[in-house]
């Protein structure tokens, strides 16, 4: 917050005590609506399959010669009908199981998962009625798609900001918190449990549907959301080596971790890969299908933690990088999240020094999302308003770069354009939060292809996922030194694909055994272990990289630029 | 009460309201200590093969070049050293695994459930700490045995009386009462495990093991009991055609029921066999073998809901007889369980009509129990002080046979003798309810006999369990008519075989699966769908029964009594 903040009356209000009567403005950007988080993934094609499946059944009355017990009765006929064969169930079933069925006149319909459980048991045809969640459980947001299992479609989606944000930004210091004492850990658990069910809330209210059908959850995160959210102890995530507690794919029901979909649901989570490469990234995996390709791929999806899967249908490796929340809009000074009214692309004429933008949805602005501070950091560097150091050229000279409290800093959306009638800019120190975050991607990135002997013209493709904007633009992505310099056609963006390979998962049990398959097939690579870790990061720092050999689009681009 | 006994300032507490300040004295015969319930019941011999065991494993440390999971790790040991191929677990587990690895320095114990489901993993080598329970609850009392699951050894035994009682004697009140809504239905079974919990603490803290080392319940009782334990609706089995909401084996979390055991235990119930033959019969024909036998035998376990069972390794055939409580000393005038100071023989001199008795434990007598009650009606009928209706003689004269208001009774012990310094006498009240508890378990035996044409000369052995005295006199139970006239030597008492069979389950899995092999070749009778009960059950209230032919020892010697 800047001294001219403060003289005109803005306080930041998580460090302000009320201590009388006040009114509270709240200004337009820090308004974002939790609904506006973008949802969207790329959807990969699946054959309807899900491990729930509801049976509509009449059975035939007990009398005093025919006196089989309710349950082997049900049980008997969903095995003549459907084939059925070895049936469980548990106590939550059988205790309403004598009324139910007396209630249905003996037609009731059986919810059975995995053709092995059933999970409920209603009176008559209720078979159209079957729902389950997929779930994202990002670092910084929650998001579901609420799926109609007889049909595949997703019928609603919910998102709200992940609330164990209070306890930290980042999951290192989350993991602190929680290992003080396991109430700590409970209390993040409940916290991150209560979110989720908001967001669930919000999709089944949307699409009408109750909780009570909804009868499978496919979860998603990574390894620390994964631990909090079934209360594992996360402690050792963080201290070394880095062991998750668990790494196979987990049933757990809805009732023993909270979750407010019928008691009786299966959570599934996808399988761990590593300390932190969790679920969401096999879920990335399962949505891009890097694991069934032909020839090398790489794989980003780019959040506060960014996972990095490098490989083909021989085998693939992984890592995850602490990029932090920057291309989430946070540290950034008018960053905002991939929502309507936010900068996502921006373009700077490198002979005009002209400034433009578009915003998503096409309304004014009301600040930077990822892919737009991409863009300005990006276009900054090639217009050569910064340098590869990323600072500020001081003879930089254009009615866009203007100067506060002897920072220089660039305006890319006027006072009287702007939602929050202020001006958006670009700070030397958004600047240098985006070349902390991309020399961390970079890193992983370098790391695995040296390990894997994969040089940028060896990549097929690179798939670009997270949640940080509607279109990256791939070359200012190669020429901020993000990605590896590969051909702009090879770049494809796909947005949430932990969400989209969570609802493969949760329509196809297909998918799931894809999942162990991946798990089998990925060597997970622990960066902070590498030697070379610290002296990559500090050389990837440089826009686009210190070593320009390793980007000879951008150094060809440089020696022209010099040329002309 | 007679008006005698109100006159001396006796009370029914049930029946008093206190208005102030006042003095109880609770007589003597009503102070019995829960803990005498009588536990003693025959036991197979059986090849030690428990569901739980414990291993004790020594992982491998993780470091970065080798960042296996804990759970992975500690699955891939168990597999290595003892071939467990397939093992699961819960989040309970889960939840503490990366902490107790880590505090035992990677030395840890796993309590593996059925070879597939760990269910506790402890710190360093803790493997001689594994118990289980065998609980069987009847209508009336609670008996549990903790068993050491490494050498089958009982080590304690806990019993109390089935707190339920409050709710009614017998278990359509009980049912009736649950009927009225569910939290009824709810506060019945908290109710019940909190008497179980109560026996089962109490047997712990006599062995001194801690209820976390608890991790297998074996549970068995009548459908009634096996319901309300497990919160099941059991409304329907009061009402025809009776029909038990589950009949197959369940296994339950103990965490789901509130056992206080291992929260993550698994409760396991034997299978229900009808609507009122429950576990408890298939732990009777566990402990007996009749599944087994060459020949035909006859099993009845007395209690408050007495089950029969008839047949050979063929097939058997099964029912429940309404008894009530008689046998158990209830609604007897001077009726006691069978604990220290019960009269459990009594003997009638027929000439000089000089009653003899002996006592449990040889102590003062107290009151009168199941066997002595079985005995004092008996020898009543051989010394023709009472006639085949079970009325007194009015000529019968003698110093043991005393009138009050006009009513005939029976003096087996006088003031001077007895330890609560009142008479202990049978009254004509207690003949009748004598007779209609025999009538009704004869039935049961004379309509299996009749299905499956089996006469008494076809029987090999008559097995009669329950908790009602130690040594039931074999000639008394055939002289009043409660089995089949049947040679003495084939009538054998073997007690309290519910526990036991229940024991047999808890320490070997094959035994669960003759469990399963019993219900398979088991047929369930509903009595009171059989045309002939009444006129059977009218018949059999006589002593020993209005058809004399069906008792021939009993025609015999009556016929030569009165050539004598």
């Amino acid at each position: 917050m800047t001294r001219g903040e403060l003289k005109a009356g803005y306080r930041l209000a998580c460090q302000t005590e009320v201590l009388g009567d006040a009114t509270v403005f709240v200004p337009e950007e820090s308004r974002i609506e939790v609904r506006k988080i973008q949802v969207w993934g790329f959807e990969r094609r699946v054959t309807l399959e899900p491990a729930v499946k509801k049976f509509y059944v009449v059975l035939p009355k007990p009398c005093l010669s025919d006196v089989q017990a309710d349950w082997e009765r049900l049980v008997d006929q969903l095995r003549k009908k459907f084939g059925l064969k070895t049936l469980t169930t548990g106590v939550e079933v059988l205790e309403r199981l004598p009324r139910v069925v007396r209630r249905g006149e003996w037609a009731v319909t059986a919810t059975v998962w995995n053709a092995e459980k059933i999970v409920d048991v209603e009176a008559g045809d209720v078979s159209s009625e079957s729902y389950g969640l997929a779930v994202d459980v990002g670092t910084s947001k929650i998001v579901v798609y609420l799926v109609d299992l007889n049909s595949g479609d997703t019928v609603a989606v919910g998102a709200i900001e992940n609330p164990q944000i209070m306890y930290g930004e980042d999951v290192i210091s989350r993991i602190t918190f929680a290992f003080q004492d396991s109430r700590k850990l409970k209390s993040l658990q409940r916290i991150l449990v209560r979110g989720i069910n908001a967001a669930l809330e919000e999709a089944c209210k949307k699409a009408a549907v109750s909780r009570r059908n909804v009868y499978e959850a496919v979860f998603v995160g990574n390894t620390a959301m994964h631990h909090f959210f079934f209360g594992i102890d996360a402690t050792y995530l963080a201290v070394s080596p880095y062991t998750p507690a668990v790494s196979e794919a987990l049933n757990v029901k809805a009732e023993k971790i909270g979750l407010k979909i019928n008691p009786n649901a299966n959570i599934h989570a996808l399988p761990v890969l590593g300390g932190f490469v969790g679920p969401d990234a096999v879920a990335d995996i399962l949505s891009s299908r890097i694991h069934r390709a032909r020839k090398k791929q790489l794989l980003l999806d780019i959040g506060t933690n960014t996972e990095v899967v490098l490989g083909d249908r021989e085998g693939l490796v992984c890592c995850s990088c602490a990029s932090g929340p920057a291309f989430e809009g946070v540290h950034i000074k008018h960053g905002v999240k991939a929502v309507s009214g936010a900068i996502e692309k921006v373009r700077i004429n490198p002979s005009s020094l002209k400034v433009e933008y578009e915003t998503i949805g096409g309304e004014k602005p009301l600040g930077i999302c990822g892919t737009g501070i991409i863009d300005a950091v990006a276009e900054m560097f090639k217009a050569r308003i910064i340098d590869e150091y990323g600072r500020f050229n001081k003879n930089a000279k254009a009615p866009c770069i203007k100067e506060e409290n002897g920072e220089k800093q660039l305006v890319i959306a006027g006072k009287n354009e702007t939602a929050t009638g202020k001006e958006i800019v670009v700070t030397q120190a958004d600047i240098n939060e985006i070349q902390l975050a991309k020399a961390a991607v970079y890193t992983g990135c370098a790391i695995l292809m040296k390990k894997e002997n994969v040089h940028p013209e060896d990549l097929d493709q690179v798939f670009i996922a997270g949640a940080f904007g509607s279109h990256i633009n791939s070359e200012n992505a190669v020429f901020l030194g993000l990605v590896p310099d590969v051909p702009l056609r090879k770049i494809k963006f796909l947005g949430n694909t932990a969400v989209t390979g969570a609802k493969a998962a949760l329509i196809s049990t297909k998918i799931r055994r894809e999942a162990e398959e991946i798990v089998k097939k990925t060597r997970y690579v622990e960066l902070g272990a590498q030697p070379e870790f610290q002296s990559e990061f500090s050389k990837a720092l440089s826009i686009p990289h210190r070593d320009l050999a390793r980007f000879p689009t951008v150094k060809k681009w440089m020696e022209d630029f010099k040329q002309c």
